[in-house]
C-alpha cells in the first residue's frame, strides 16, 4: 500500500484517532495500540478545563509515539477557534491544528464561513491546518486553494454511528482529488465496513473517535478498524472487478448445462 | 475471534473462495494463497467437460491445504443436481456439497423448489449440504431443519458486484441465527466493505469468487477480504456503539464552549 | 394510465387495500373512498373467529363497490390455507383469494413451499389465486407457470413500515415481467413515495395497509396513497430522464459563464 | 393542505419548475400547465446571449399565470451573480432572484463563500433572495439569519438524475426547520417517488427542471411530479405509521392462526 503523506509528513496508518470517551486511559492507551494509528487528535478546550476524561491526558500518551494533532473543539466562532489553535500550540508544541468551528450543538455540524475565516488566518501564521467541514467538494477546493493540509469531510454527524450517509458527495471528493489535499473523512462511523468503504471509493484516509471508544470492546474494535482501514486502501488500489446489472456465471461455458434427456433419480 | 464449524469441521478462515474466471492456475493460487480460505469450491461440471479454465483444475490445487467444496452449478433441476453430486463426491471424495439449482441464465437465482427436492435427497445420502438460496429466511429455516449444514443467502446475483443488496433479509437471518446452521453469504459482492458489513451484521462466513478473480490484482484484492472479513467479524465479537439520531461531542462537558467576551483576533 | 387487469378483470385503480387496524369501520369505509381502490383484501380467518376489529365487516363494506379479495391469513401450512381459501369462497362468493401461508409470528415471512403447495391446488380448483411470497423471482416464474393470476412479492416484513428494502429483487422481478402475470408489491411500505418507487421500477400495484390505517390521519394518507400510486404509474409510462454520472446544465450553452473581466460592485 | 408562504406571497403548488432543456416551446408550455407550477425559474444569462432554448423564452410565457423567478446560472462568482441578478430584476421587473454561483463546470456544485457574499449584499439591495446550496444545514441557517427567502439545497448534482442523495442532510436541514425559512429541495431528482419522499422528510416545496423537460413524455411527467409533490406533502401532514424493527399483523389477535389438528385436504 502507499503511504499517506500530509503536510510532508509521512504517516504509516491511514487510520487517525481520537481520545474521547474512553473509560480510562489505561483502555485508550490499549486501543491506540491496536489501531496501530500514528496521528491523535485532542481537545485543546477540553485539556484546559480539565474536562472529565481529559485531565492529565497530554501526560498520559507517549508523544514519541503519536504525532499530536490538537483539535480546536468548543470553538463556536473563528475567533475562538484561533484562540484555541495558538493554545494548543503552545501546549504541544506541533504546527498541526485540526480545525472545529461549530456553533451547533446538536448536530456538531461546522460552519463553513467561520471555518474558512480561521483557516485563511492559522495558514498564514504557518499553522498546518486540517479543516473539519460538511461534505460540500466546492468549499473542499476553496480551503486546498488556501493551503490547507487535508480536508475533512463529514460522513455524518459526530458520535451519531451512522456511518457513510455522505457518499454521494464523498464520491464527489474523490472524483475531484487531483486537486485536493488528502481527503479524511472524519466523524459518524460505527463500523468498520465504512471505513472500509470510505478508503474504497476513494479517501486517503479517516479518523475515529466514538466508534471505537464506545464499542463494548474498544481494543478489539481498534484491531478491526485497522484492519478494515488497510483492507478498503488495499482493495482501491488493486482496483475492483467491473459491476453488472445482471449475473455472470464463473466460466466463459455460459454455466454449461448437462445435456437433456436426464437419467432418473 | 471465534472459530467457524460448519458439519462439526473447524475451519480457521471465515471467507470462502472460488476457483472460476482466473486468468491461469499461478495467479489462482497466489489468490488463494493471499486469501487464507481454507474451502474452496469447484465446479464439477466444469471439470467434466473441461470447460475453459477448469482442465487440470483438481490437479492444480494441493488438497492437502484445502478443503474442497465440490459445487452443482449447471444443474437446472433437482435430477441434473444430484447427478453432479454424485459425481464430485466420486471425483474428489468428499462428502460435502455446494448446492446450486439456477435455471435461469440472466441472473443465476437458485429455485427453491427444485433445491428442496434435492436437498433432501442429498442429506438422505449423506451428504453435507450446503445450498445456494435467494434470501428468504423461511427457506433457510425449512433447509435447516431438513438437516442442511449451511444456508447460504445471496447478497446480489453471480458476479453482477452489485454488493450486500439484500441487507435486509440478510438481517432477518441473522435475527434467526439461533434456528440455523452457519450463515454464509455467497454472491454478489465486489468490495472488502460489503463482505465486512455481512459479518458485522452478523453471517457467519463469506463466499467470493469473481470480485477477487476479476479485481485488476486478484492478489491484492484477495488480502484485502481476507482482511475485512476478519475485521467484519472482530467487529461484531466486539460489539459496536449505540447509534444516535443526532450527535454526540467527545466528552460529557458537551462541547465545552469558551467564555464570552471572547479575546479579538 | 393503461389499466390493470388480474385475470381478466379490469381494475381502474392500481392500489389495492387492506382492512386490518383501523379504529372503526366509519374511519375505514372512508379511507377506502379516499384511497380510491376497487380491490379490498379481507381475512378469512379474522372474520371467521370474530377477531377485534372483524366482527361485522363483511357486512360494513359496500360489495358492489368492492371486489373482495378473502386471504387466508392465520394459515401456517398449506393444509390450513386451503381451507381457509375454501372457506372464504363460500363467505364471500369470489374465487378470488390472497394465498398467505405464514409460519412466523415475528416476521410474518411466508412459506415458499407450503406456498407452492397450496396454490397447486387451488388453482386446480378454479381458485384465482394471488400469492403472498418473498422476493423470489425463480419462485413468482413457477407460481406464473402453475397459473396465479398475479405475484405479491414483499417490499419488507408485514406492518413493519421499513419501505422498498427489497428494491434490488424488486427490480429483477419488473425486468421479467414479460413471463409474470401482474406483480404487486404488497407488505411493508410506509410513505406513498415507496409505493410511488414500487410503481416505477415496474410493478404493476401496490397493496397497502397498515401505511394507511395507522397513520394519524388514515384518510388523509389513503388519498396521498392514490396519488402517489397513479404518479408512480403515470412516471413509468412517461419514461424517465436518463441518469448521469456528472452533472448537466440547463442549456446546451454549458453554463454560459460570463465574460472577464467583470464589472466591480 | 397548507399552502406554500414565500416572502408573504402564497403560492397554490409546491411544485416550482425550470424552463431550460424542452424541444420547443409549445411542449414547455404544455409540460408547464400539467405540472400546475405557479413559480417558473429562467436563466437571465441565456436570455441575455440567446443561448438554445433561450430566444424569445420572456415571451414565450404568460407571466399573468407564472411568478417568474430569475437565476443567476453561469455567474461563478459574487460579482458575476450580482451583474445577473440586477439584469434579471430589469428584464422581468421581478425582485426575486434564485441565486447560483457555481464555479465546477462537472458538477456544478454552488460556492458559498460566494454565494454567501452575494447574498449579503442582494439582501441588502431589497431582492427576494432564494440561494442553491449545498446540503449544509450551518450554512442554510447563517442565510435564514442573513434574511433570504428560502434555502435550496441540492438532493444531487444539477440535471444528474440520481435522487435523494443527500438524505441525511436534508433530514437534518427538516428537524431544524423552525429556524429556517421554507426548504425547497432543487437540482437531481429523476423520478416523482424522489419529489414525493423529499416532501415526506419536511421539505416545504422542490424544484424540478431536466426530469420533466427530459423525460420521453415531458407532459405527462410534469403531471406525475404535481401528483407526487402533493402525495408527498399530504403524507406529511397526514402523519405516517410507526416503523417497526419486526412484522406486525392485521389485527390484536396475532395472525389468529389456525387450532390443530388439521383436516385432511
Amino acid at each position: 500500500m502507499s503511504a499517506l503523506v500530509i503536510a510532508g509528513q509521512r504517516l504509516n496508518s491511514r487510520l487517525l484517532v481520537g481520545t474521547g470517551k474512553y473509560r480510562d486511559f489505561a483502555l485508550m492507551r490499549e486501543a491506540l495500540e491496536a489501531s496501530g494509528a500514528e496521528a491523535v487528535t485532542v481537545s485543546v478546550r477540553r485539556v484546559e478545563v480539565g474536562a472529565a476524561g481529559h485531565q492529565g491526558l497530554l501526560e498520559a500518551l507517549d508523544w514519541r509515539r503519536y504525532r499530536v494533532l490538537p483539535n480546536t473543539a468548543g470553538a463556536r466562532t473563528a475567533v475562538e477557534a484561533l484562540r484555541l489553535a495558538r493554545l494548543g500550540r503552545a501546549l504541544t508544541g506541533s504546527d498541526w491544528v485540526k480545525l472545529e468551528v461549530i456553533p451547533d450543538p446538536t448536530y456538531l455540524l461546522p460552519d463553513p464561513l467561520e471555518t474558512w475565516r480561521a483557516a485563511e488566518v492559522l495558514v498564514q501564521e504557518g499553522f498546518v491546518v486540517l479543516p473539519y467541514i460538511a461534505p460540500d467538494p466546492v468549499l473542499a477546493q476553496r480551503l486546498a486553494r488556501l493551503g490547507c493540509a487535508t480536508v475533512m469531510p463529514l460522513a455524518a454527524p459526530i458520535g451519531s454511528g451512522q456511518g457513510l450517509r455522505n457518499r454521494a458527495m464523498l464520491e464527489i471528493f474523490a472524483q475531484q482529488r487531483a486537486q485536493l489535499p488528502p481527503i479524511v473523512v472524519d466523524a459518524g462511523l460505527r463500523w468498520p465496513s465504512e471505513a472500509a468503504g470510505a478508503m474504497e471509493l476513494g479517501a486517503d484516509a479517516v479518523l475515529v473517535n466514538t466508534a471505537i471508544a464506545e464499542a463494548q470492546d474498544p481494543v478489539a474494535m481498534a484491531a478491526a478498524f485497522r484492519q478494515a482501514v488497510e483492507a478498503g486502501r488495499r482493495a482501491y488500489e488493486a482496483g475492483p472487478m467491473p459491476e453488472r446489472a445482471v449475473a455472470s456465471p464463473s466460466s466463459p461455458a455460459q454455466g454449461v448445462p448437462l445435456p437433456q434427456p436426464e437419467l432418473p433419480l
